[in-house]
């Protein structure tokens, strides 16, 4: 055993060898520097007369005759910050960088003081530095992201430099504030996160729509013992721990395989399933509009800019309608009270509204009705509860038949303008021998004549699903949202593959 | 079109619509009384004489001559609350309940008044029902669960259960609690959460070792048009994402297809990856402690209760290690250090300290000499930097060569006790010319002399990471952590299958 002496003389020798020669030979700025750096959002917030060192990315330069201006992102905020140089490359190059190394893409450290611009009608601060490094040169010929504007395909075929534009820059942050927002909601919420399973043996969904792994290399032989796929939902492992632990939400990768080229569909996308015990449509509803409020809210405060940027650019009506989002609470009907209002507004439209697929009861509501309803007819989001049970899924609770004596179940969905569905929910059927009836006769648990250790035996058998509601089953319910749909509804984005940093999607899983 | 009236309108009909026939019908308690329920956690800390509604899954039944007392947990805390009920049948039916029907496993739902428990040392409260609801019978003699002990293997063989124990109810909160720590960490230091994709077209760090997708059923076809894998890493990614908005992390679902039976290794595991430009070995170690102190403060924090179970069922040394965690700095050393300490224990220890790999300069560090190191000569958490270049990653940064002229990496390792490697990162080589000698040398890009139309086209080619260096490259470091290896570290268990809800290894993929 060797005492603290022997630790402190380590230690001490370990602190020295940070002035070794290899720290010195590294020919970027040394790490004591780097360290002081302030982000230029940060910058940006301090007052004239302030010394700050900032890194980051040249975005554009312009030359006059007694100056050059060199604007720089870090990606801190959408904003830059204005580095003023001497024109003459002599005063520049004692700074420390020569003028013609600074090009749009390369990146620069720089140490100095900020000043405020002058002339300017808004208050705003330019660093006039003491010293300048340029880090990283950037070839003008071949750097993809030369010309002034680009459009978002270009911008796809160029995926691992995309997040250097504006654009790409401002969907990264608010993707990042909408994620806390939902992390703050649930916690606040007494929700408990829950890292469900990605790869597993059940295949409830519908196997042809699952991606599977393959077999070990070279041999009939699966590595689990059984077929694994990637997993499509975390409700029902969510279900298993909101019946032991009360409320909990997943927010995890899902997998579609599905062979749809669409602007609203990823192969691998990222969803949020709360799920929570001794609850009901009510609670569903509640939350679901509590969750979808609290993340943009979150978005409004902390990216102010970047919406802006997008109310701008992408869609003129983005920033109002986060606002009433956030403000108000959101419309409900029931899906009776929807199909009459489309089958309405088709009669007494004159023409004006008409829809490819006729609304009528027992149909599955189109992205086309959808938008009806929160664009036109509610103009926000809307609820729209109590399904036809044949059009929903086998864990959906079942309503009492309605007047008519048509079966509904205590389903929801959230509907919002320009996305149609962003939220599906459901109270869960959580009465055993209903729930059991129901998975009997859609072959998702063995027949019953069956003798117990081929049951047992059964790939991918939901037995143990049945066990949440064989002891001490309670009532219960949850929802999921469709993560990038709710970025692509709070940036006014159009194409699902730009709101996620690598798409995957039919025929492209690049980088 | 249909104005506003008509929203109204509908929007009444649906609120009626609470009260319809089919709301009514439900057999357990209604939507109105569940969204009074208070969480356990809050009952608790009310006054006496406060009414709240509970509910929660019986725990313990305790009956003497004129009271039963049933212990109740929902989840939202290790303790419990005890609901006193009167003995004798008429009366706990006249609140609602069969006695016989309170069984452990069963789920109640009570709703009355808290009272302090007399003649207690301790203030406790209790629970004084006016009703007392049964929502889910629990069968005695079939429910696995029913004996007061049960050993972790049982409890993994009964994974969909094992959330109503004690012990996975703390792991859940703890696990919980860590992970928002890292969060809150990371968002107080302006790092933007980046979903780095699950699938990849990149097999870089070795074929063998990641899952594959399998081709499109029937057909000899990859849906990705590329052989598709799971991840084994973020990092790339990140490394993509922090050249271009300077500070990122990852937070998701990595796998190794490795056939590793151990307590310390899983196929499906979650990883933490930060990665910062404008960075060197500084900013990686000290982030690296930034974030695991902050982390293991807000379970302290937060779950208290959890710890305390921990260190009195589990490692009575884990309360006291974990604030000692966040009170002190981590220890440093080199790796050429940490080697001679290791032979300096041997030579010094007179056989009482001895190791199955004799520890060389070169050799990679072993747990073994890891966990000496953490346990023996530090007693806490300890940074080891500076490998041998031969026994690292391409990616990471060389240094100089010593002064024994070997050559050695700018990397570290945080080592930790009961654990060893928790954290492994490094400064990324941002160099040009010496990644691409490298990768050209490990083959992870083409020979040089292919043209370019054949590089562009290649499977898997990592081109667009020498891009990042080729266009305003920036020195910038980042580190991995096992999420699960940190939650082993704070709770004191022993078995990594028992600290991830749904443990995923050779064999098995239940669920």
């Amino acid at each position: 055993m060797i005492g603290r002496r022997g630790l402190s003389a380590a230690q001490s020798t370990w602190r020295n060898c940070w002035a070794s020669p290899a720290r010195q030979q590294q020919r970027t700025v040394s790490t004591k520097i780097l360290s002081r750096r302030t982000t230029i959002r940060d910058a940006r917030g301090q007052g004239s007369g302030a010394r700050v060192a900032v890194g980051g990315w040249v975005k554009s330069v312009r030359k006059h005759k007694s100056v050059s201006f060199v604007n720089v992102n870090d990606g801190s905020c959408l904003g830059e910050l204005q580095i003023t140089l001497p024109a003459e490359e002599a005063a520049a190059e004692a700074l420390g960088a020569k003028l013609s190394d600074i090009t749009v893409g390369s990146s620069v450290f720089a140490e100095g003081e900020l000043r405020e611009v002058p002339g300017g009608k808004q208050k705003r601060l330019e660093l006039h530095p003491n010293t300048v490094e340029v880090l990283g040169k950037c070839d003008t010929q071949s750097y993809p992201l030369q010309k002034k504007y680009h459009s978002l395909e270009f911008l796809r075929d160029n995926l691992h430099l995309r997040a250097r534009t504006n654009t790409f820059g401002a969907v990264t942050r608010v993707r990042n504030a909408l994620g806390q927002g939902l992390h703050s909601y649930f916690q606040d919420n007494d929700f408990l996160h829950l890292h469900s399973p990605i790869l597993t043996s059940s295949d409830c969904e519908g196997a042809g729509e699952m991606f599977r792994i393959a077999k070990i290399d070279g041999k009939d032989e699966e590595f689990f013992g059984t077929p694994t796929y990637l997993t499509v939902s975390g409700q029902l492992h969510g279900e298993m721990y909101a019946c032991a632990l009360s409320k909990v939400y997943t927010f995890g990768p899902t997998f579609r395989a599905e062979n749809s080229n669409t602007t609203r569909h990823l192969a691998e996308f990222w969803m949020v399933e709360p799920e929570m015990a001794f609850a009901g449509l009510e609670e569903c509803v509640s939350s679901a509009q509590g969750a979808v409020q609290h993340s943009v809210a979150h978005a409004l405060e902390t990216c102010a800019e970047d919406i802006a940027f997008f109310n701008k650019n992408y869609d003129k009506q983005i920033a109002e309608r986060l606002e009433t989002v956030v403000t108000k609470d959101f419309a409900r009907l029931t899906y009776t009270e929807a199909i009459e209002i489309l089958r309405k507004a088709v009669a007494e439209g004159k023409g004006k509204v008409s829809f490819e697929k006729k609304p009528e009861w027992g149909m599955d509501l189109q992205t086309e009705h959808e938008r009806f309803l929160a664009e036109k007819y509610v103009n926000g989001p809307v609820f729209v509860t109590d399904y036809p049970a044949d059009i929903k899924a086998f864990y959906m609770r079942k309503n009492s038949p309605d007047s008519q004596n048509r079966e509904t179940v205590a389903g929801m969905d959230l509907l919002v303008p320009k996305i149609g569905e962003l939220v599906g929910g459901s109270v869960r059927e959580e009465r055993f021998e209903v729930l059991e009836k129901k998975m009997r006769h859609l072959g998702l648990i063995p027949e019953e004549d069956l003798d117990e250790e081929t049951i047992a035996s059964a790939d991918g058998d939901l037995d143990w699903y049945l066990d949440l509601r064989r002891f001490g089953s309670v009532p219960h319910a949850g929802w999921g949202l469709g993560f990038e749909r709710l970025v692509l509804f709070a940036t006014g984005m159009d194409n699902i593959r730009d709101v996620i940093p690598l798409p995957r999607f039919p025929g492209q899983c690049k980088h």
